[in-house]
């Protein structure tokens, strides 16, 4: 069996593990509901006992490392889980060192937007670019930006937090507290509550129908308008237009070469296609238009095998490890600790 | 004396040259108006006519290369300017063959707000940083990003069109054909027609009277603020406002240690950093909220300088002149021309 990494990826509603090959493929998979309101301790317990699982079942891997992904914010260099707000009693917690002495393995650590991006840009839609810009549209709306051929952190790992970018001054206030942010407006929870304002229960309407009669969220929009519901159709084209607007200003500030959507919504891509590459059209400086967006590939394994890549690729001679936990010993004159240096 | 470049800062109104030493001081500096409507040829003229004046003025000078700044839209990886709106005639120079064939010296090039990003960076406001974000604001409003140790290009260096960025649904059509692009609320440009519109000539105005009863301009504004006019602290605040919503966003993205706010509006600074801090700390999210927004320190000297240091720069190991036109052959398996990767 060839070289393989050990995957986690931790969302607030699922903890996922794999084994993954150095070519992305994914050998195994397990997965359970995460223990999210029960602390950082339970939850560490839930993926070591989810790595036995995995290692007994193939007891002929040979693994080289852990590659692990959690919401962010979260600092990759330190290898740190700041405080993610779907993860009660999650401050601080130093993960890199808790899964590096408990399995005696180099571990790496992202957050799982970044994580997908990099899952995408190595093994997906995004393969073979310098440059990209991923982004998933689901209840919120969150990205990871590959930019010059690394993945791209700023200070403290928070770099990219597309969904509060300020687009518009209208719209309903964000749970941020502002008006305006990308994900105020486009995310499939704006989607799904502008569906459910624009109905009533019992209404007939065939988005309530698919629906139940209770709320509309944005999986019943694109599937009416899939059917050809007028109304469905008119509010996927406003959804394409927002995220036409959002979409631009990331051409504008991170010039991708390809910008690769994922998330719920992605779902609906066919459908939004058309109004977000028209929106962009008419938006985008003319040098930039030419930039394709592009579903993603690798649906919700993305961040598994993305985290894994922080443990298994070699695309690039010489970014391997490296890249992602060693930008400080490059650049700055800072000093990592030599958990988080080691290739 | 010491090592030397030639640095070369072209813009539509006024060319200026200069030798600049590896600390980023300027020991010889020329300037003329840039002959902007009579195409490459006599521009690139006048630049070979300041060489050869500053080497006449300084023949011990020891040359190592030469680095220049021009507007964008720029390669700066092939070394062509592709068509700035203010040359007039200039379609695609490969201005790095012209230069490096006429001198025989090794020759960078970026686009002039990037150079200004790595003038203050290197030795201006942003020194001793990982990540910067440089946003001018004056006519228009443009930017360089410093991420992670690198200037950040994106495809053909297009990356960081801040002024572009749409943060609103209201306000003046920008001449880019959009509603809501940051330099169409608030550039200094945006700032002066505000003011203009608020006023009418010899209506006795603070504003006016500095303008000599002719349109009100971002300086006026500024003046008069600072003179204590109640009106123009009115549009100053404002101006801070939306500096501050399109700075937000800029945290939001690129997760800089430190905004570095230059260009003709930076004099109003001390003035409009208040609005700006307010607007910050009711919108970023908390982990982007400590971040310093300060003035450039290098005035109209940063491009100069950090066109310079794409020549000089040995502030970090490895990434010397390999660090800006080489990012090809470290990640993406492309060939740049030889012109173009040599050290």
């Amino acid at each position: 069996m060839s070289t393989l990494a050990l995957a986690f990826d931790l969302g607030g509603t699922e903890l996922r593990g794999a084994l993954v090959e150095r070519g992305g493929d994914v050998i195994a998979r397990v997965s359970e509901p995460t223990l999210a309101g029960a602390g950082s301790e339970a939850v560490i317990g839930q993926i070591i006992g989810l790595a036995g699982k995995l290692l007994n079942e193939h007891p002929q891997a040979r693994v080289i490392g852990i590659g692990a992904c959690a919401p962010g914010p979260l600092d990759p260099k330190a290898g740190i889980v700041i405080g993610p707000p779907t993860l009660a009693g999650w401050h601080n917690v130093p993960m890199i060192d808790i899964l590096s002495r408990q399995f005696g393995l180099p571990v790496r650590l992202e957050n799982d937007a970044n994580a997908a991006a990099l899952g995408e840009w190595r093994f997906g839609a995004g393969r073979g670019t310098e440059s990209m810009v991923f982004v998933t549209v689901s209840t919120g709306i969150g990205g990871g930006v590959i930019g010059d051929g690394h993945i791209y952190h700023g200070r403290r790992g928070l770099a990219a937090e597309i969904g509060h970018m300020t687009i518009t001054g209208e719209g309903d206030r964000c749970f941020c507290g502002n008006v305006g942010c990308f994900e105020a407006v486009a995310s499939g929870t704006a989607l799904g509550r502008r569906a459910t304002r624009l109905t009533s229960a019992r209404d007939g309407s065939l988005m309530r129908q698919l629906a139940g009669d209770g709320e509309v969220s944005a999986r019943h929009v694109v599937e009416a308008a899939r059917m050809g519901d007028a109304t469905a159709r008119e509010l996927v084209e406003a959804e394409a237009k927002w995220l036409g607007i959002g979409f631009t200003n990331l051409l504008h500030l991170y010039s991708p070469e390809v910008i690769v959507m994922g998330g719920g919504l992605a779902n609906g891509f066919d459908l939004l296609a058309p109004g977000i590459r028209a929106t962009i059209d008419g938006r985008a400086m003319a040098a930039y238009r030419d930039v394709p967006v592009v579903p993603a590939e690798l649906g919700d394994r993305a961040g598994l095998v993305g985290a894994a890549s922080l443990i298994l690729w070699e695309g690039e001679p010489g970014t391997a490890l490296a890249m992602v936990q060693n930008d400080t010993t490059k650049a700055g004159g800072q000093t990592g600790s030599n958990q988080t240096k080691r290739a």
